[in-house]
């Protein structure tokens, strides 16, 4: 049975009971030997995710501080960096870099569409000053994966640094963050981890260590050179968010036991399961092309004549399933189903299950258009 | 009976077993209706403890991340400020300013005091060109209370903006942001709420507004006006730390029924047994002046003989009893005993008994200086 609400949102995630169990640990000092353990546990099994040797730092703040720990590590106002951008996601890591004076490129997609390494390759050829290329993995707010391995072989040709948001990716889907040479990797705890929302990870390459080095943007709270210092002591520079780091302790261990060849088979398994299921029910999905579809989160059209607040609504209060709807220009346009970190076959059937029983009472039928 | 172990380290506090529960609720759509109830309510209730009529904003980090928020928030590159500080935190507090680029004249003094008002009148009168004043209202690492209140009716004179760190004074002791015209304060979850760390609290009064909209510092994250928009649809702009707003919601109900007042007399009453208890066995008080002694945090010479760390060791193995070392310059000199948040009488009594019984096993006898 799947826990109920089913929380079919693209993160935070349901939580397994024996992490929000965790949660509710009592405090201890986060400066303590007990502590430094966790730290350090926690530390050398997200390499294993990561599939780096590389430090993964762990941040108090939700993805987005792990974004601006991105940008103020690596990079300097004034350098030149293209963003490929293909939705909301990919555009707000671009204001990041612009906010801290950085000049952005654009490589922008249609939202809906993947990004296609031949056009990294051809706005590299044609602006030799570009420092680093952004680029987010799994956009949340469409449901496309980018073709991240082969982006970053075009990145690495031209020897440019590789910035990756991979909040909604990592853990859930393919991501080696050594053997393809990402430079910054990011994540954040409400995502493929299983655990509630208040950590980021960030893990930088030796480039992009050396990058760290070179920058003269301001950081400090974000300061990832000083998240690795005490790392190594088993502390945090900063008093830590104790409780999320229980949780992420337990749900380390569980995603070990289960096995990441696994956890992305099952991914994605659910991830085919969803789009089959939603197709069957007559409905559109939001990216047209297969082989970009997201394994962690489903955008669907808005199906004809039915408002997608009244569906959410009616989802969660008859059905216990909560959906999301759309972000900035897709808000009323789509909804999206999220399937990862707790995401297994039961979660997913009941939510198509639930969909199909909801959207007759709305005026469509789902059969019709099979 | 106190809570075991009795973490008496300045924050992390002991959580409350109903706090704790709360931690390990099931996540919800950090955008929808019922957790939209909660930023309201915590918003709203978090006012009467800054005695404020302002938005109190609510970020996920933990304190030192609110006060890189203040910085960003009030402050340019280039402005000057003059930098309050009488140990550690406000050192950190002048490092982030300059960090950011900010001008920083220092107003120092030497560990263990307080700072005087007059001081802060001097340095205004031979510096017009300040912009704000920054201060630590409560310095964890010493055990010292500053006289705001005195400090603010001065900066108020020269109308400068008033930058405070209130991160382990606010909802212990005594301060009223608006009566006192404080213009930017800072807070953390760990310390006088009982909830674990993750969250820090940020309010701005309207100059504090006013310099925020002329503040040409680069923000993303930490932007206190996107947090203020959110916050009156009842959400934050990033995936908040849910489980901590779970926390702090019903926290702030336990507050509320015992009254500030109260919450303020405790403080001020367990201040007191801690100070008298330590120098009843003949230990000496690192703030030697009783007017700025911390009734959050009591910092305690290390006893003539005694090693502190193994003193500290042996009151945790045998006892239970968890206090702090000292911080930067101190380490090894001093010892702290957090008293604030979840601090009764008998929590205090537990940790001055075991004291006392400890003491003897490490060579210095208790009564011999009495």
């Amino acid at each position: 049975m799947p826990l109920k609400p089913n929380l079919r949102i693209p993160g935070p995630t349901p939580v397994p009971p024996d992490i929000l169990e965790a949660m509710a640990r009592p405090m201890v000092n986060h400066r303590g030997k007990p502590f430094a353990e966790i730290v350090g546990r926690v530390g050398e099994r997200l390499k294993d995710f990561f599939l780096t040797k590389e430090d993964v730092l762990v941040l108090t703040a939700s993805g987005t501080g792990g974004l601006e720990a991105a940008v103020v590590n690596t990079l300097s106002p004034g350098d030149k960096v293209l963003s490929v951008s293909i939705g909301a996601f990919g555009d707000r890591l671009a204001s990041i870099a612009e906010t801290y004076g950085v000049e952005v490129t654009m490589l922008q997609y249609e939202w809906g569409q993947a990004a296609r390494p031949e056009d990294v390759r051809n706005a590299l050829e044609h602006d030799s000053d570009v420092k680093a290329v952004m680029v987010t993995h799994n956009e949340t707010s469409t449901g496309v994966t980018n073709p991240l391995e082969e982006i970053a072989k075009v990145v690495r040709e031209f020897d440019k640094l590789l910035i990756v948001d991979a909040i909604s990716s990592l853990g859930a889907v393919p991501l080696a963050m050594d053997e393809w040479g990402l430079d910054c990797v990011i994540t954040g705890s409400q995502k493929g981890w299983m655990v509630p929302p208040g950590l980021a990870f960030a893990s930088l390459s030796e480039r992009g260590w050396k990058a760290y080095e070179e920058s003269t943007m301001p950081r400090f709270y974000f300061d990832l050179g000083k998240a690795r210092d005490s790392q190594a002591k088993g502390q945090t520079p900063w008093t830590p968010a104790v409780s999320i780091f229980f949780a992420l302790d337990v749900a380390l261990e569980k995603m070990e036991k289960e096995g990441l060849e696994s956890i992305l088979a099952r991914h994605s398994r659910v991830g085919q399961t969803v789009r089959d299921g939603v197709r069957a029910l007559g409905l559109e999905l939001f990216c047209q092309d297969e082989r970009y579809a997201s394994n962690t989160v489903t955008a669907i059209k808005s199906p004809d004549g039915v408002d997608v607040g009244e569906l959410r609504t009616l989802l969660e209060d008859e059905y216990e399933v909560v959906v999301a709807g759309g972000q900035a220009k897709l808000s009323g346009k789509i909804f999206r189903i999220g399937h990862l970190g707790l995401a297994d076959d039961e979660d997913i059937q009941d939510a198509l299950d639930s969909l199909a029983a909801a959207l007759p009472k709305l005026g469509f039928a789902p059969s019709a258009a099979r």
